[in-house]
């Protein structure tokens, strides 16, 4: 179960505000690369977490409670940028000093068309868990497979896409209150990804955990065809050489080789429609 | 551009149709952890490639390509399962005898009631992007960031939890040619895994890679918390010890540590409501 | 404007209600090819009639309106259908005599399973505007293109579509009172298909309203490549011959030729990346 | 910011697990009634609270954490009873004696038929945030509009919704565990739908809060209009007579009529298509 | 069933359009909070209608009927002020008058930059149904439980937030005509509010209704929690005073107190992953 | 199975990039009229093909394989239209010459404005499968109904909308390069839906298709009802005359006529609710 703080986990200030920039910060909250995803994605794989013990359950429960503070910064951030926001297409809108000030001389009816539309109309200025287009998050991006080694790689994948956010996020600001909760949030995602790749560590590497699930005995799958880079243009060029052509795969358990893909199967035969199938009357056998 | 033979890259054999598979199957076409997803994002990925040089591009189009033939296994291996497959809830259904061997003796009207309803309704017996519970892809799930880095661990993401899936598909399936067929990809997603592992290798391993993006000075991301794990429990207990809670950092740029979490913000504070902005009376400043 | 009226269009009479077919009529409302989106289609259509003149405008008003009380007759049907499910999965459930007998002997657990869960989660036994696996329905689905001639295409694929789902209704149903509502619904779509056909008629027929949009003059567009059928196989084969591979076009424009699809451009060549837009160090020009 | 606590906030307990009631679960875990919805809706509108003082956003934050608990507590639970679910379609998995013994004897393919199949194949037998059909629950259902008032209402939709789907899994469990857990949630429930209400008794009640927002001027609003009930029936039959067709209006500032509906506008004439807007030439003006 | 009138509800007059109005009006069409969701929930509740006469279905019929047509009025709104809207972004269509004139000397280009693009591309220059960000509605937002008192409560939630919406689309409004409209649909709005929790006063206010649903003993809630406010917070502050942290509870059976949120449960314990569930070996018990 | 060529099939060329063109061609790329969606269509009725030959799978195959081409062509098209796009939301970046004078003079800060944000946050200036306002494509705009001629109709619809567009954007276009490309794309979809009519023609034309399905024998459905057209409205006005009002209809096997609608069902009833069923106790029987 959870305790909240009504105090902030790191400052949040503005002093510019900027409605479009709380737009931007709309994907750090609701986009598939934002906090609300690793916030959920990391407490469903803690309450699904099935063995060895509870260290990586417990590991995951401290991260997603300190993300869903991130949430919440990020949430306060919006609505502070929101503040000169105007509400009017009405030239008289356009006095508002402030906002042209920071608009760079442009009018109200200038900032709206900016905006997210449903800051204005759906929020009353505020957040919104949606994107930076107004897209709202689909839950279907928590990643939870129940396999531990696959979560942390989508774990890594999710805070390798987030740090990526933020840092363009900084980039774009102009903020100096702005750019201080991004750096620290920078530095959080720096730890996040070394933290999910520290568990594949001490599974034991690439030798430990591959191929996921390391569960299935490689006997079972195909072994012609599980370290062959299968090539498949027919525009005359060859596959470019990399680690991945030739030499010993990563896993310790194979070797690499180029593999001119071609069929190895026929053309597909599927029997005719049935008579009450609802198809056409040349299509049943 | 593309090319298409009319054999499949792999055979699709199924002696003993199972509607029941068929749906299984749909995840493996339309889930998240799905051959399109794969297709796309490789395609997506390989079409915004900017840098350092056409190799990765290149490689990326292999496979993309690769994997398009796998959606086409998986659908034709949707319709082969349902060729015997029932098309009324009426008792007289329960005379098909294959479907009722199959079934273990139950009736049209039973089978029916596991089938993904739009196999009958909506496709006439084929398959649909969509997953084993109906629910159509989303294209959101294609994970291209522009970060070389940051896609090949959502690749590792989307094959580790592909892998998984089609251990478990095999697991669950009953008919050899169904087990042959993914026994093969399976086989593939072996190969698939290690080969954007190997492009991180290639580039120089945790330490040449992380943090990602490795474009953004680590001098200007809070230093004070870039390495440390935020324990955020309040039940009296410690974090976990791990790889990331003491010793060098991954990428050799740091040293882990434990940080209890607590407020370094304050309470935020919103400014009241404006008098047009649709509040109540009582919000308004 | 509109006005109701409290008696259906058609009777809807449930003599053995069914669960599981009620689930099957969910597509009949909420799935793509259902009347929810014919209904609202049509009416889409006609607020954004724009020329050549209001006869369309007005047709597409009459019909859309009938369409609503379609999606009235369904949701009846539903609910009458779920008149005896079951609620609990405790054995003792299974006393219900109805559903026992409907179901061919089968618990009121079985029926459960089979069943829509948010017929009796969320519902409370009555429709709902979702398909038969319960994805609600999409309203991106409503094609209103402002084009006339592509509009009328776009209804009769929902007609084709819809008229081929109650069929399939029609042959899965076993009450006698469900058939009757359908054979009614499947005659409306029979006129209905025709309906827009018949608008394409009225406009000249292929040669006066292809190509779509016809406003644009075809002398802009690659008149080298607007009759060919593009052969993309690389497998040895020809493709087949057709009505569209030689002779004269069906608009009366052209004569259809086979063209061996060959790359007419070069691989592309993106810039580098820009070193502030977040990518890895080595793809920054 | 947050803390958690490794210890569930109420017992959960699973004695005979169940794969169907695991599916049952979900609904209240990723259903637009369940927990999930308002532990991020309470949150929104805590964030974006503006005016007056901080009191209500105080409120929410502690019932937004408290309901997060909610959602931990309804994941182990799906998560235990998936505890013994089967995981082949092959018959010899219909050895498994303890799902076969809460089946009532089914095998255990029957017992994946009426599974969630991603509870299987996606997760490995553990909660994910999605509802009792597998469909992922999407955040444009976190209503925070700005306005208290709106927003309380907006709660006790949920809670009144969410009360409704826990009496209706007590009804359908079986297993004590699970009903002594529900017994929990449904008492929370009360709570929280008075907890919401009690807001608008705090600011005046009805005459206080209507209309909602009280912000806008009613001498603004059409006020010829704005107490009649419109009465839009074509069948001869008059509306019913409630509480709504006569007497004082609820906010005590007006007084209810019918109102016979009628067109008081007229047709409307949109203007042709321009030229260049992809038009068929017929609707080109 | 339903009968059509060509003319509007109400009039619609366009002065001065403007495509960025235009996508603001969106939100009243295909938004959550807009018409064709209360139009729909209407219906929907109407044709589940259980129970106690139909009373309540036969005014849901009226009012849903009612709602159709302010969707017709909104769409057609749309148009209108697309009437002028330009289709190039090239340099010559800035001379188009009329637009340069509403978008306060703004070229072509500018004012497609504000727009839905989607209304250029795909509707040549109609409404959609969609919200003002381009999202398609989603027909999950249609709220009907089967259980009379919530239903009505998603109502007022449905209306509260509508009006909102429509006080924030008038004070953005710069057009007489669009002030006209607007201004009837808030009356409108005033009344559905109210004819709503009509309902609720009919069927006895809280102590008649509360808790939804009435019909589940609440001898069967656990009672030790049911009127309780429970505090989450772990920063030393009190949670604040209300209403609802103590004297009579608002249904007259219980009284509010306030309860420090503690963990009453353990910390959960799963069992071990199957061998064949896809789990990583060391997750295996 | 996939070959893949580097080279793309036509010409990409960029001189002026243009963001908001980008944003533009996203419409073409996962709009649903778009080349996604075109693409996946054909696969997916191709790999479910039944009977009467392979002629048809064989040509929808090789005409998918050309759209992948083109969503390769346009991805790439938005990546070239992005290459000058600005990163910042500072002032200095409106030094950036060569988008300024793109824009007509605006700044870095006003291009972003009108830019899909995802193409700077989540894409690092890249096509990403959304369209043009960032909504992701949703598969199930794929139709593949089991029926060739309701899906042949399918097929003329998409190319219809789909030709639509490309027309749109290259009236909207102002590169030369962008213009060149698309008159190919234009020709391209000339021929595609000329191709599906044909299959039409091929098949019977009208009377050897109509109605969809074939297979269902007409004495089945309500002979009364079913080349009648229904005729809604209440305001007075006769529908309009027009082909589908009277004389023989299009598949030659009715005659039309004109029905003023009217309803032929009761008023419904429906039972009371269960008293377990989570209904207020009003509403229980």
């Amino acid at each position: 179960m959870f305790y909240c703080d009504k105090r902030l986990q790191y400052p949040v200030k503005v002093e510019n505000p900027d409605p479009i920039f709380a737009r931007m910060l709309q994907q750090a909250i609701g986009g598939v690369e934002g906090e609300i995803r690793v916030c959920m994605q990391y407490f469903f794989q803690a309450w699904g977490s099935r063995g060895p013990s509870t260290k990586y359950r417990d590991m995951l429960l401290h991260t997603a409670t300190e993300e869903m503070g991130h949430v919440e910064m990020l949430a306060t951030a919006v609505a502070l940028n929101l503040e000169k926001a105007p509400t009017s297409l009405q030239e008289e809108g356009a006095a508002d000093g402030v906002v042209g000030a920071v608009m760079g001389g442009g009018s109200a009816r200038h900032t709206i068309e900016g905006m997210l539309h449903r800051h204005l109309l759906s929020t009353g200025m505020a957040a919104f868990p949606a994107n930076c287009e107004g897209v709202p998050f689909d839950m279907s991006h928590i990643y939870a497979s129940g396999n531990l080694a696959a979560d942390m790689y989508c774990n890594v994948a999710a805070e390798a896409t987030g740090r990526t956010l933020a840092v363009r996020l900084y980039n774009a600001a102009h903020d100096a209150g702005m750019k201080d909760m991004l750096h620290f949030m920078i530095a959080r995602d720096t730890m996040h990804q070394e933290q999910w790749l520290a568990v594949i560590e001490e599974l034991g590497g690439h030798e430990g955990t591959l191929p996921i699930p390391n569960s299935f005995p490689q006997s079972k799958e195909h072994q012609e065809f599980n370290y062959n880079f299968f090539a498949t243009a027919r525009d005359g060029s060859a596959p470019p050489e990399g680690r991945w052509t030739n030499g010993p795969s990563l896993d310790g358990k194979g070797t690499y080789s180029v593999f001119q893909n071609e069929p190895l199967g026929e053309e597909p035969v599927l029997g005719p429609a049935r008579p009450d199938s609802g198809a056409q009357n040349e299509q049943i056998g």
